[in-house]
């Protein structure tokens, strides 16, 4: 099944359009998990990734019944070394497992056959002489758009074969976003609406059952506005929306991102689930030593939060 | 000592303005290298990757008197999964142990907090409680402009404050690169000059003692009327300039790069040094056992070819 029926179906089964990101700084992780993981490995790489691969275990064994897909961002894993990776790597074996779709946030861009590398090591598969492999065999895949089609038609490609997703960046929701996005052309559009515009016609012949496609774009939580504006041109495009929750994003602001049918954008929070037993609203409740409650509950009220403005 | 004034002094020292890339598919890989990791790992990603570091162990030991930096190209090693991985960052340290100089090309980018981490993944080092690791220990790394300065400072900080370099994608040597890159904006500057303009002003508080900075520029040699306007913006950026050999781009086309005192550009070729035993111009002189003899002959005659046209 394609990737996006996929991605729906869980959805909808779970009544549920938000994922899960796992970006684990060691400094979120509870003291027993890093004390045990440094009793054995010292505190090394090594000791840190381990760390990260049990945290993202707990995480993952709160959610997974709740939560259509994860989303590990690649930078937090490559800053702890290969042994990061290593933890990269079964988090997103553990999650399949579990029935999760797994997004690997890594933002891949270059020219054309060095994307293909690209695409071959998240999406689809190695090949070895007269034999294959695949190296990581995630869902879906973020990617920069700044090299043109080249740069992502091979993930595209990819997508089709092998029923895997991409998501591309349109309008980010950092806050110097808007230094090169926003930048009005000559044709009086935005660089941000040129992109969307492209994204919509990549994903033509990448549409499924509900008439959403396998190639998606990235428009951040923080501009609502702008992401009224994207939801129109991007017709068929699923949305995946970060910013929500430590970054500032509000379900109202989320909202944009929507069809009127419910669907068409998946919500990303990453701190504030993972770090939720630090937070004003959970701490009280849950004990360090129980932090994946926190998490599930934040989980849970992000779903209510954001399903509470789509109805 | 800065980045930028090691890259100079190695440039000068070897009189050689050029850079080996390192982007090994197994498919480049004499048999001779393949059979013997197969034989032990069998047709795998572990057996592949094992290959890939003894193949680069040869270049290296064949080009490190006579080039300043190689560059390793990150989706070569991703696509072999963890394993390739680790032959990246063992071709690293090789590299570095020969005295070469270490440029990543990874086109990370990300939002601020993300981007920190890629840059502790790269160029700084890794917070675990009160001790700090370095991950990967490159010298410089590629990065993508796209979400602007947010996405840049982190790298930027660290190239200060542990003598690392960045180079910045402005224009790319592919096809579709003026898809988005060489769109008109409203005050009728391109895309690309906005983004070289900004990376000037990145670079300002980075200036080593030739006026160059540690804030570089990525300049695709296939488009050198595009390299002429940004030699002009980019007065003290160096300029990073793929896209030569294989790609198609000839010692005249990078000419564009350079200024008038022989410095400002680093020429990369990849396939071409790496592939060279089974060009048309080496095949008859070098068998596959000797391949980088063949690698050797044809970086020193890049280098010839480059200087050529500089003097």
């Amino acid at each position: 099944m394609m990737f996006i029926d996929v991605l729906i179906k869980k959805i909808k089964e779970k009544n549920n359009p938000s994922v899960v990101g796992l970006d684990p700084k060691i400094e979120y992780i509870p003291s027993f998990i890093k004390e045990e993981a440094f009793k054995k490995q010292g505190k090394t790489l090594k000791g840190a990734a381990n760390a990260i691969f049990t945290f993202n275990k707990y995480i993952i064994d709160a959610v997974y019944d709740i939560v259509p897909a994860v989303k590990p961002q690649l930078a937090y894993y490559e800053m702890y070394g290969l042994e990061g990776l290593k933890a990269f790597y079964e988090t997103c074996r553990y999650a399949k497992e579990k029935g999760l779709l797994v997004i690997a946030d890594g933002k891949r861009n270059d020219i054309g056959s060095t994307a293909e590398s690209y695409s071959a090591a998240f999406l689809g598969k190695t090949k070895i002489e007269d034999t294959e492999e695949a190296a990581f065999d995630v869902d879906a895949l973020t990617v920069n758009p700044y090299l043109g089609i080249d740069g992502i038609k091979p993930f595209i490609e990819d997508c089709d074969k092998y029923n895997k997703g991409i998501f591309i960046l349109v309008k980010t929701s950092n806050k110097s976003s808007g230094q090169f996005q926003d930048i009005i052309t000559e044709t009086g559009k935005s660089m941000y609406e040129i992109v969307a515009q492209h994204i919509e016609e990549w994903g033509r012949d990448l549409k499924g059952e509900y008439g959403y496609s396998s190639v998606g774009a990235v428009v951040g939580a923080t501009y609502p506005n702008q992401a009224k504006i994207l939801r129109k041109i991007l017709k068929s495009a699923y949305i995946l929306v970060p910013g929500y929750g430590a970054q500032g994003g509000t379900a109202k602001d989320v909202a944009s991102s929507f069809n009127p049918d419910g669907l068409g954008a998946i919500v990303n929070a990453s701190r504030s689930i993972m770090c939720a037993y630090k937070s004003e609203r959970w701490k009280e409740k849950y004990t360090e030593e129980k932090f994946y409650e926190a998490s599930r509950a934040e989980a849970l009220r992000m779903k209510e939060d954001i399903n509470g403005v789509l109805s």
